[in-house]
């Protein structure tokens, strides 16, 4: 347990909140926390009736290069993690699903940000028309669900959120 | 791709440093963007010859709660990453082992931090001394592998890089 002694916010953003706090440790000793403050996200791994996995493929400016991954986004805080995985996938794919089940959360980074990432597997596809945020420009593409698999062994699909989802659906549909 | 305009600091701590960016769109457009710089790091999956996994237990500030993780650690910058997976794995656990097979990278949170993490699996385990940092209280546990994806399953083990590297052995190990 580690008891806050004081919270200082050194940057507010659009995304992301930081904080340098001080906690009390269990000995009684002092010790700096940096904290990211994030209002959480959701992603979906969309799977079609033929077994591919609907994938959006993106520049992320934090790796300077285009990376692929499944439909994401940042929850509104208070926003119903389901509400918001069914809009995200429709805003970036244009699809929409018959059934979600949950596959559970995950904390990309628990050492030093808040941030919970919910997950879903989504099936029963139907293409509709998507509708993109001003600075957000998505590539759709589908990807057989074998190789999307075959893609995260070799490094290719370099994404955390992606890797997990995947692995937790094979996990789950083969056993 | 998206063009650096400029970049501003707005934050420099000991893990992460903060910058708030313009950056030129495709459609030569200018946006905001967040970004969060951190050195990397390295998880490491080590499994007993019982096929017990070596978990430990800590306070995760940003979470307000413990939270059981496979063993991990911050690169160092220009850090070999799988030196820094001996040494986390060393120090938290006591453990040496035989044997390091690479379990690939992952990226996070793409959408705003560079970190990338490595993950290892380590077999052939010996037991020695650990030494902790001043500020690290830890608790070392062995919970059986089948037990650990199970845990998995039920939002039990949350953190997202010991989710990913778990699941990706049980698959390598299974096909």
């Amino acid at each position: 347990m580690e008891k806050t002694i004081s919270s200082k916010s050194v940057y507010k953003g659009r995304i992301i909140d930081c904080y340098e706090d001080v906690v009390q440790l269990p000995d009684g000793k002092q010790a700096g926390r940096e904290l990211v403050k994030h209002p959480g996200g959701v992603c979906v791994l969309a799977v079609t009736n033929e077994d591919d996995v609907i994938m959006v493929s993106q520049f992320r400016y934090a790796h300077g290069r285009v990376l692929l991954e499944i439909p994401a986004g940042k929850l509104e805080y208070g926003e119903d993690p389901l509400e918001c995985g069914k809009r995200e996938l429709l805003e970036e794919t244009g699809y929409t699903a018959q059934s979600f089940e949950y596959l559970g959360r995950m904390l990309p980074v628990p050492a030093y940000c808040s941030e919970v990432i919910h997950m879903y597997l989504a099936r029963g596809l139907t293409l509709g028309e998507r509708n993109l945020d001003d600075d957000e420009f998505i590539e759709v593409m589908k990807i057989p669900f074998d190789k999307v698999v075959d893609m995260i062994y070799h490094d290719e699909i370099l994404d955390g959120k992606t890797q997990l989802a995947v692995l937790k659906a094979k996990v789950l549909l083969n056993n």
